[in-house]
């Protein structure tokens, strides 16, 4: 491994402190080095706040040092433009700094290699492409948006080797092991929203919280289209019910929409077609309230309708050494996987987990 | 690593070259060394021939190698019976070696601690227990055979992860990847023999010979209650038909049993129970035939059967990322996974291979 890919393993590993907090933005630390030593680092910690290139810098100066001759390591291009924050590439050329070594370009069309001009054109060196596989990996989510404005969709499910994910009765509570839960929970913590359908929440009453594991909340988004649920369930009314999201309808009860908003609950009117929600429809609008990723935790028939509307960029699939023999399946109809190249297995505890990517 | 656990893998090595050849004799290697050096090896390399020991003594007698004073080792307790060849223990005092290593006691009734004891009688020193585990789950098959006169049984099947054996109309012919199938293959070279349900031969018409790999054929077993099959199928007709065992019952056809018998196919005839073939019957008339280990290879209903009548030690299940949405289940009913404490993965290729042993 070169020094160059040291460090910028270093602005990974910095960047994915923000995971769970910085979206619809992207995951982004920053190294600065002189004379061979790293003399800062920082990273974009919340969406809003400062990026990761202007906490290394402030940092730098915070310690006296001139930024002059050094060299800043950032995974991502710097922003060229004025959002939340000035652009990054000005207080860089600002400072003097003599090199910038990119990960990747910033696909933002904003952004899309601007400010890598706007470097040399001062005369900065700029090198693009140190682990660029693993920092575009990183930001998948990030990318996802900003190339299709769409959300980064994840298929989890936990289920048998003979591929039930319950019982006929749906009274099997947990398929997979403790370990395995665990590690849905972090996934949790750095998706920004969960979403399961009505049958899901009507049978299983899940909290779709992060709990056993740092992290924040995700949105918790429920397809109800005529919201029938009940709003004693625990999405709508435990302390979190600020972080439920439901699709619903024009069918949707009146009553219980009004009830939902004065909770604080968000009410997503979508278009309907063939007498289901729209998925395509909820997820343009979805979008717009700035969620990036999104994690289907189920069930079969919310897996259905995201795959055949080909909407699914990932599968987490637990399975659990056990055979019902009969029950539910997670998946009833043929899914084309071909476009999926990537496929990885993790053993967590007595569990295997398929991990499909694109 | 201690010395004596060096010698003992390179005695588990040795053994292992025998595997497919031997049974239903157990897999045993020898090494004896002397002032510190290894002055011979040896295996025991097919039923009916010299045993692992006999060997390694040969070898270094023809080299006029005098054994006072040297060490033997060996994974499984010597021979204490004359069976096909006269009693190791014997020769063992007979050429005055010291000292005794042994992986694992014999369970064996006829020899069962004998060879121990009289080793020890003849003031020769014993050390048992050198990676006993290693050396027990080398020679599980035999373990199995000897201590309940039964087969040690795995079934193995290839499946989609939605747990898919087949498509409804038994037309998707490979699910599991090129390398799954040839770890099949070098798992047929080691077991006695495979075995599949009459409905497998009916649609798939396979071989069920050792391809791509090096090693020998497996017996390949049919259960056909009436022995409708045609005889034109491939496991009866190709070149090594005469290592075919129908399983069959008083109701088969008179007329191709003759046949069958003629080109020397082995016809057992079996209790019925429930209006199939009682499969511990059939069992207990294949083990009475040296066969120490079978493969279940399908179909659903063989597997249910050896299911049901918990005779099942192992399975290795092939998973395909591949999602079927319907189909034929390898699995058909619930299976209780509670004896069955060893789980591993290993990924081939694209797939995983669930490995569940007791």
């Amino acid at each position: 491994m070169t020094q160059d890919e040291k460090m910028m393993l270093r602005c990974l590993e910095l960047a994915s402190k923000g995971a769970g907090y910085v979206s619809p933005n992207p995951l982004v630390g920053c190294v600065i080095i002189k004379n061979g030593k790293v003399i800062s680092e920082g990273y974009h910690q919340k969406y809003g706040s400062y990026h990761a290139e202007r906490n290394a810098i402030n940092t730098a100066i915070g310690k006296g040092v001139n930024l002059k001759g050094s060299t800043l390591y950032v995974n991502l291009e710097p922003c060229a433009h004025f959002g939340k924050t000035p652009p990054c590439v000005d207080l860089i050329i600002q400072h003097k700094i003599s090199k910038v070594v990119i990960g990747v370009k910033d696909p933002y069309h904003l952004v899309a290699g601007r400010s890598i001009k706007k470097l040399k054109q001062n005369r900065i060196k700029v090198a693009v492409g140190v682990l660029e596989n693993e920092s575009t990996k990183l930001n998948k989510f990030f990318f996802k948006y900003v190339k299709t404005g769409l959300h980064y969709v994840t298929i989890k499910t936990a289920q048998t080797i003979d591929g039930k994910i319950a019982d006929e009765n749906y009274k099997s509570k947990w398929i997979s092991s403790a370990e395995s839960r665990r590690f849905v929970h972090n996934l949790r913590a750095k998706y920004d929203a969960v979403l399961v359908g009505r049958n899901t929440v009507e049978r299983d009453n899940p909290q779709l919280t992060v709990r056993n594991v740092k992290g924040r909340n995700p949105y918790r988004i429920v397809i109800d289209k005529n919201l029938k649920l009940s709003l004693r369930k625990k999405i709508f009314s435990d302390k979190f019910h600020d972080k439920t999201i439901v699709l619903t309808s024009k069918s949707a009860n009146k009553g219980k929409v009004k009830t939902l908003e004065k909770r604080n609950v968000k009410i997503i009117f979508c278009e309907t077609k063939n007498g289901l929600i729209d998925v395509k429809d909820a997820l343009r609008k979805l979008a717009k309230l700035g969620i990036a990723s999104i994690m289907v935790e189920g069930g079969a028939k919310t897996y259905s309708e995201f795959l055949k509307h080909k909407l699914v960029d990932e599968f987490m699939i637990f399975i659990a050494p056990k055979i019902m023999g009969s029950g539910i399946s997670a998946f009833t109809e043929k899914i084309n996987l071909d476009n999926y190249k990537r496929i990885n297995y993790f053993k967590t505890d007595r569990d295997i987990l398929i991990n499909i990517k694109k």
